[in-house]
């Protein structure tokens, strides 16, 4: 069983787009033990389309395509695939009926172009799109390769291929064996400190895979194996999992591919019945924005201040006008004072601050990188704690709202009372 | 002058890695006005290498292979498309001797396979690695396509595609023309519909390509020509800008790859030394950390509140308890208290504010996606607008920003005083 993934995209061959859908599809095919020996880019063009495919075709069972099912006129693959299979496309009652109602819905006038959105090729299985319009498909052919047509943008194509497409895909073909992985997320340690410090571990395994991947302030390791049973890989995976966290379970925070450092500590506090607040100053909000895109933080989140000129440090939670006068707002004693100053007005059980300098440009002498971070964690002392955090001024405040997760997650671990 | 790239790497085809590479190539040949019609991918396998590059030499006049040029026994391209060509391998004695050097210094001992990162087909210009050992090559075929291998670390590959490749190829093909292209963003309007709208101008285009691409929130017009002279290819793009605007004008916000609704509107704030501060509950300080991602904003950004309970409502920014126990949080009334009570806390020009359901379940009877946004701006009376947002509680919560953003935009737009 051998598969090709085509995606079809100008945008992608002009370099201004980079290709994860192929990624992501390909990690899905090697899930399913499905082989994968080539990839190609395609553009929005019918002849050049026409010709990937008939390669594609030549040389595999299952041609994917991805990309160009939208409802401008650059869209033309299932258009081409049509002619292509010499089968007419025909229309999805229920894709309809969804664009209908989002145009009645959203009090917009429905133009022709939208209608193409729900056409397939003539004896595939429609594939629903949860997160877009355009609808995909299964064909299977007697005499071809199977088609798989899938949209472009990364959030219906994710969706669609995990929901739709791998059980179809999985039923279609079977397994060659028994698949299993597991995700185990870190943060506070680099891909190549990671990888350096669990080398043997990862050269003395045959039959798990170890594969690192560095995500945006974290890492994370996809553990797989295949056995006969899913149980037996299983135990295999935990077995690898347990050495991992001997070596390097101080940076490892949770599992699985939807998981995250905000995830993981609001759960906690939620589950602790700890109320939490802030003070922000160069992040303005953004840790703030962070714990509130975790659903059910209402629970223990009533609110809290962004603090960005020196004033409103003082006006909105009575940072003194002295620690500002002699220690600068960058400095330990105003981080601690925010933390304090958050804590107090909103009579909640934690309060978190942040304080420093963004840049591009300096802030009373002090470098674009140098962050303090506040904790006033239930009755324990106040403290602070200094970081020097490399890259841009978005990427400097992004680090400084992982680097107070992470501070909130060691409090939360170290807290005797919650362990009874 | 059309250019293929070939991906070689068994970890892309498995999903382990994404194919940057490609990206980045594909960037330098547009720049470089060499047309790129197709991107491969295929692993580290001889055979299946060379069908690929027999495929990519038939359908293109310059052939782009990276990955696959270091010590491992997984490492083939070189030897692949030295047999392809049926020259032979010569060894670089300046790579060579950096190889030797290396292993000196670190005190390794050098293992045979080493040697192999000195070769290069023979005929071809041998490209210097910067940063790392393999060395690249450029080769100028008499009856097939050209050949440019690289290496496929990414550190190694930008900095010998920038510094030794792209100068050779700019000195072998010239450029055909001058490109000159511009970025039109829009705000308000789908991609679908800004297409339907423009498609009697899109159809009457010969010389400027107008390609619409939909980013988050928001889309993109790159409008492109090439001519003789940049001036001339300007000229060109100019006529049609103004006829984009013309039908489309009031969705426009800006020009630029780099630009952002945000960037904009904080740009025309700081330009009318207009302050600004924001009362925040379903969007939790994402409408302040995004107005603080610009840099420059803490000219007129003081901070404010994020007001996410409804006590904090009435605390912080003085919403009235009748307000909230008549009409609810979700309604008109406190979206515009919350907007003129931040406004009066922080002594403002102008107020923002955001309160509604993110989900994913409702709030005082109304369905997720329910957003009021009020704006208390400069003496004008307080107003509030209600919103229905698609999507998940993220995007609910962007997209709110996003309509605070562009409402503000409009404010601005309107207001005599800033014209004077």
């Amino acid at each position: 069983m051998q598969a090709e993934i085509i995606a079809v995209g100008t945008e992608i061959l002009l370099g201004q787009i980079t290709n994860t859908n192929s990624t992501y599809i390909a990690q899905g095919l090697a899930e399913l033990g499905i082989d994968s020996y080539y990839q190609t880019v395609v553009g929005d063009n019918p002849q050049r389309l026409s010709a990937v495919i008939e390669i594609a075709a030549q040389r595999n069972d299952l041609v994917i395509l991805t990309g160009g099912l939208g409802p401008t006129k650059d869209d033309l693959t299932k258009q081409t695939l049509a002619q292509y299979l010499n089968v007419a496309l025909v229309e999805s009652p229920s894709a309809m009926q969804k664009i209908t109602a989002w145009f009645a819905t959203n009090g917009k006038t429905m133009t022709a172009n939208n209608r193409l959105q729900a056409l397939y090729p003539d004896g595939a299985v429609p594939l629903t799109n949860h997160n877009g319009m355009a609808v995909g498909a299964f064909y299977q052919s007697v005499d071809s390769a199977d088609f798989l047509l899938l949209p472009g943008p990364p959030r219906e194509l994710t969706m669609m291929f995990d929901t739709e497409a791998k059980p179809k895909l999985a039923a279609a073909y079977g397994r060659q064996a028994q698949i299993y992985s597991r995700v185990m997320r870190f943060y506070g340690i680099s891909e190549s400190e990671l990888v350096t410090k669990l080398q043997p571990l990862i050269d003395g395994q045959t039959k798990v895979t170890i594969a690192p991947y560095a995500k945006t302030n974290e890492v994370t390791l996809r553990l797989s194996a295949q056995a006969v049973t899913e149980r037996v890989a299983k135990t295999m995976i935990d077995t690898v999992d347990q050495q991992i966290k001997a070596c390097v379970g101080t940076f490892f925070y949770g599992y699985g591919d939807d998981n995250s450092l905000v995830t993981t500590v609001i759960k906690q506090m939620i589950a602790a019945k700890l109320s939490l607040t802030a003070a922000e100053s160069l992040t303005a909000g953004l840790f703030q924005s962070t714990i509130g895109s975790v659903s059910g933080v209402s629970a223990i989140f009533p609110g809290g201040f962004v603090t960005y000129a020196n004033e409103a440090k003082h006006q909105l939670v009575n940072v003194p006008q002295a620690i500002i006068d002699t220690d600068g707002v960058v400095s330990k004693t105003t981080a601690q004072a925010m933390a304090v100053g958050a804590k107090k007005q909103l009579n909640t059980a934690v309060g978190v601050s942040f304080t420093g300098v963004a840049g591009p440009g300096t802030l009373e002498g002090q470098v674009a990188g140098t962050v303090w971070i506040g904790l006033a964690y239930r009755n324990q002392p106040v403290v602070a704690h200094q970081y020097h955090f490399a890259g841009n001024r978005q990427q400097i405040r992004e680090r400084s709202v992982m680097a107070g997760l992470d501070l909130l997650r060691h409090a939360l671990n170290a807290d005797m009372d919650l362990k009874k």
